[in-house]
C-alpha cells in the first residue's frame, strides 16, 4: 500500500560519474513526485545475444561504482549476479540482488542469493508461468530469507518477440511478495537485431502505466541519457529527459490504484 | 479525449425485461461516473465451441428486443453481425454493428458492415497482429464509410488460453480510429470447459484498468446479474453488482490517462 | 491403411487451361508413385489480407471450372465454402466441401456442408487446439454426414507466424476421422508481406515429410507452376516442377510410417 | 549423411547398475538396427522445477558413473555441466558437454566448455528463434572448437507447453553443425503438475519420427526401464521395451530422409 517504488538506471555500468549523473537524476526525479527510488544497474551482461556485445567492468570495479552510489546518492542499489560463488561478496556492496530471467530455475544460485540475507528480486523467466514463480520463490525462502521480489518481464510470444500479461502482476502477488513490472525489458524484441537485441522504447510507458494500474509494488525502468550509443539494452530504455513527465503520470496512475486494488 | 464509452450488457439476450434491467442499471451506473454508455448484446451466437451451446433468441425476436432497449433506455445500441445479408436488416435496429474476430478478415461481411453505413466496431482476430487491422479496417473505410472502432480482445497464446498485449491499442490507435479494450473475452479460455469456453472473470478487471491507463476511447465489459447460470460466456463475465465501483476505478484511472496520453 | 491421397493444385482457379494442365500434371505424377490424388482450386478468396488481393472467378465460373477437371481428368474435386447457402450449390459441381479455418466455428456454415452429403474437410482454425477438433466434428456429424476429414494447417505463434505441432495428427486422429496436413499454408506468414501474406515455401517439404511419417491420411500442397506470379500464397506455393521428386520421398516415407504408425 | 546417431539414457544417473544395464540395453538396440549410440545422464538436475525435486548423485559420483559406463560399455559418453568451471573436470570423464537450454546464452559457460576441447552440444533456449543459434554458436567456435551440435527441445508456446518447430531443423543446420532432436525433452509440460514438469510420452515418437523424416544428424530420447517412477522427467521418457521398436522405424525413415535430404 505504500506508494510506488521505482527501480532504475542505466542497463550496464559505465563510469562512476556516468552512475552518479543518471542516480542523482532519477532521485531527484522520484523525490519531485514522491516515489521510492532503487538505483540498478549491472557489472556484466553475461549473457549478450553476441560475443561481441560489450559486458561492462566486471565485478570488481562494478561493485566499486555501485558502493559509491549507495553512499554518496544515498540510495538502494540493485544489481545482478550470475553464479552461487558471487552472492555474498556482491551483498556486500548492494542491497538487493537480482536473479536474471534465464537463471530463475537454477537452484544453486537462489539459494546462496537467499542465504546473502539481501532482499532478492527474481525476475520470471520468459519460459514460465505466473503460477510456476511460488516454486521459484520457495528455493529463497528454504534459506529463511522471504525479503523477495518477483519481476514480469514479458513471455515468449513466437520467435524474437515477448509478451507481457498483466494477469501475471496479481497472480504472482498471490504469493503474498511484492510485484515488479519491467516496464523495459517487456518491450525488448530478444535476437530481433540478427547480433543483437532489439526494443520498442516507445511501449516502455505503456507497460509501466498498465501495470502500475492494477496496483503493483515496483516498476523497473532502464534508461539512459543517450540510449541509442548505449553500450546495451538500447533500443527499448527510455530517454533520461522523459522519466520525470513518466514518473509523474505513474505516481497519479499509483494513488487511484492503491484506493482500489485489485486482488485475486 | 471525450471521457470514456463503456460498452456493456450480458453476452446473449434472454428476454424483453432482462435487458431492459441490465440496460437500466448500467445506463444509471455509467451516468454515475460520468462515462457514456452503449449497450451490448447478442441475438445469435453463430460460433459457439459446441452444438449444444444456446445460441440466443435469432435475429428477428432479437432485434425486436434491441430496438425497445435503445427507445425506451435511450442508449445506442451494439450487436454482432455474421452473414453480409443480416447487415442492412440489422443496421436499422441498432448504432453498432459488430464484426466478431473470427470474421474479421471476411471481406463481403466487413464490405455489406461498411455499406450500412452504421457504426462498425472490428474486433481484432486471435490470430492477427495488431498492425494486421489497417488492413481490415480499409476494406470498410472503401465503402466511404470511416465510422470504424477497432477492438482488442486478446491472442492467441499456446492452446485454450489468449494474452491481451497492451501495446496492441496504441498501435491499432495509429489508424486514426478509436480503439475499445474487450476485458471479458480477453480473458477467455476458449475451448478450456472441453465443450465450453472457459474463462477468468477475475481478470476482466485488470484488463480493463491496464487498457484505461493508457487513455483508449472505450472498454467493453460483458456483465450479467448471475454470470454462472448466463447462457454463454458465463466464466468470464463480471457480476453486474460489481459493475459501478470498477467504472468509477476506471473513470478515474481514464481522467489521468487522458491528461497525458501515450501516442506512438 | 491405404496409401497417401494428395490433395494439391494452385490456390486460386486461374482458367480452365490452367486448372486442366495443374491437374493433368499432378495425376501423373500421383499415378507414377501410387499415390491417390485429389484436385484442389478456389474460386473465391474471400478473406484476403488486403482489398486489393484478387479473389478469383467467382462461384458460377469457378464452379464450371472444377466440373470440368473433375470430368475431364477423371479425379475428385474439393473447393471451399464460405456462407451457408453456397453449400448446395457447390456440392453438385465437385466431391468435397473445404471449411476454412478461420470459419471452423461457424455452426451454421458447419451443418450446411453436412447436409449437402458431401465429404467436408475442416481446416482447424489458427486459434483452436486440436482436441477442440472434435466438438467442431461433431456439428456436422450432428447432420448424420460422417464424411469428414480433419486438416491441420497451423497455429498462432506470436505475430504474423504459424507453428505446425507436429501432435496435433495424432491427436485430431483420436476422433476417428481421417486427417490432413496442409503442408503449404502451415508455412504461411499471415500478413508477413504487409497488404498480403508472406510465406516460407522452403519449409512446406520439411512439413509434408514430418507429418508423413506419422502416418497420416493425406497431404495438402498447394503448387503453381510459376509461383511467384501466382494471383495468391505464391510465398507458400511449391513450384509444379518440384512435386515429382517431393511425392516419390512422401509415397518412401508413408511406406514406412503405415507398417508401424502412431497411435494414442 | 551418416546413420542416426541415438543420444539415450535415463534423465538422471541413479546407480552404476543401473546405469550399465540401460546403456547395454541401447547399446545393444543400437547395433541391431545399425544406429550410433551415445550414453547420456546427468549427475546434477540443477534447475528442478520445485526445491523437492531429487537433483541426482553430484559431480563426483556421477562421473565416476560416467566413466565407468563408457570404459565397460564401450561408448561414447554425453552429459550436461552448470557453471564453467566444471567443464574442464567433466571433460576428462565423458565425450560430450551439453549445455542446458536455460542456459544457452550464459558467455562464460560456452566459452569453457568450448575450452575443454569436447564435443559440446547446445540445447536451444524455449526462448529462441532457430536462427538465434548461429550466435550461441559463435561464442563456443571463438575457443577453436568447432565440435559442435545443436539440439532443438521445444520453444514455450502458452503457458507450461512447449511446441517443436520442425523448421528449426534445417534452419539450425545452416550453420553447417550436426542438428539433434530432442524427443522427449519437446514433449514436457513445464511446471505442469505444479510442483514438478509434466509430459506427453506418447508423443515422444511423433518428435523423433517427424524429425527423422528431414535428415538430422541425430536424436535425443530419454529412457527408462519404469518411467513412472523415475526420480525426474518421467513423465516424458519412453519405456526402455518400447525402444527397440522405435529405433528401427525411425532407422527405416532415415534411410528414405538421408537419401533426398532436406537442404535449405
Amino acid at each position: 500500500d505504500r506508494p510506488l517504488t521505482v527501480i532504475s538506471g542505466p542497463c550496464q555500468l559505465e563510469t562512476l560519474d556516468h552512475a552518479l549523473m543518471i542516480a542523482e537524476t532519477l532521485k531527484e526525479a522520484c523525490s519531485a513526485v514522491g516515489a521510492n527510488f532503487v538505483f540498478k544497474a549491472s557489472y556484466d551482461k553475461a549473457n549478450r545475444t553476441s560475443l561481441t556485445g560489450r559486458r561492462g567492468p566486471g565485478m570488481a570495479a562494478g561493485l566499486d561504482i555501485l558502493s559509491e552510489v549507495r553512499n554518496r546518492v544515498g540510495c538502494p542499489v540493485l544489481t545482478d549476479v550470475h553464479t552461487a560463488d558471487q552472492c555474498t561478496l556482491v551483498a556486500q556492496a548492494v542491497d538487493v540482488l537480482q536473479i536474471p530471467a534465464f537463471l530463475c530455475r537454477q537452484t544453486d544460485l537462489l539459494l546462496a542469493a537467499g542465504e546473502s540475507d539481501s532482499v532478492v528480486n527474481i525476475k520470471k523467466g520468459q519460459f514460465l508461468a505466473p503460477w510456476d514463480m511460488a516454486n521459484v520463490a520457495a528455493k529463497v525462502e528454504s534459506t529463511g530469507n522471504r525479503k523477495i521480489l518477483l519481476t514480469e518481464r514479458g513471455n515468449s510470444f513466437g520467435y524474437n518477440t515477448l509478451v507481457a500479461d498483466m494477469r501475471s502482476l496479481p497472480q504472482m502477488a498471490k504469493t503474498g511478495y511484492p510485484v515488479v513490472m519491467d516496464a523495459t525489458h517487456a518491450v525488448q524484441q530478444p535476437g530481433g537485431l540478427g547480433g543483437a537485441s532489439g526494443g520498442q522504447r516507445e511501449f516502455a510507458p505503456v507497460m509501466a502505466r498498465a501495470a502500475v494500474s492494477l496496483g503493483i509494488s515496483s516498476v523497473f525502468i532502464e534508461t539512459h541519457e543517450a540510449p541509442d550509443t548505449a553500450p546495451s539494452d538500447g533500443p527499448n530504455m527510455i530517454p533520461l529527459s522523459e522519466m520525470p513527465q513518466l514518473l509523474s503520470t505513474l505516481m497519479a496512475l499509483d494513488a487511484i490504484a492503491k484506493a482500489t486494488p485489485v486482488r485475486l
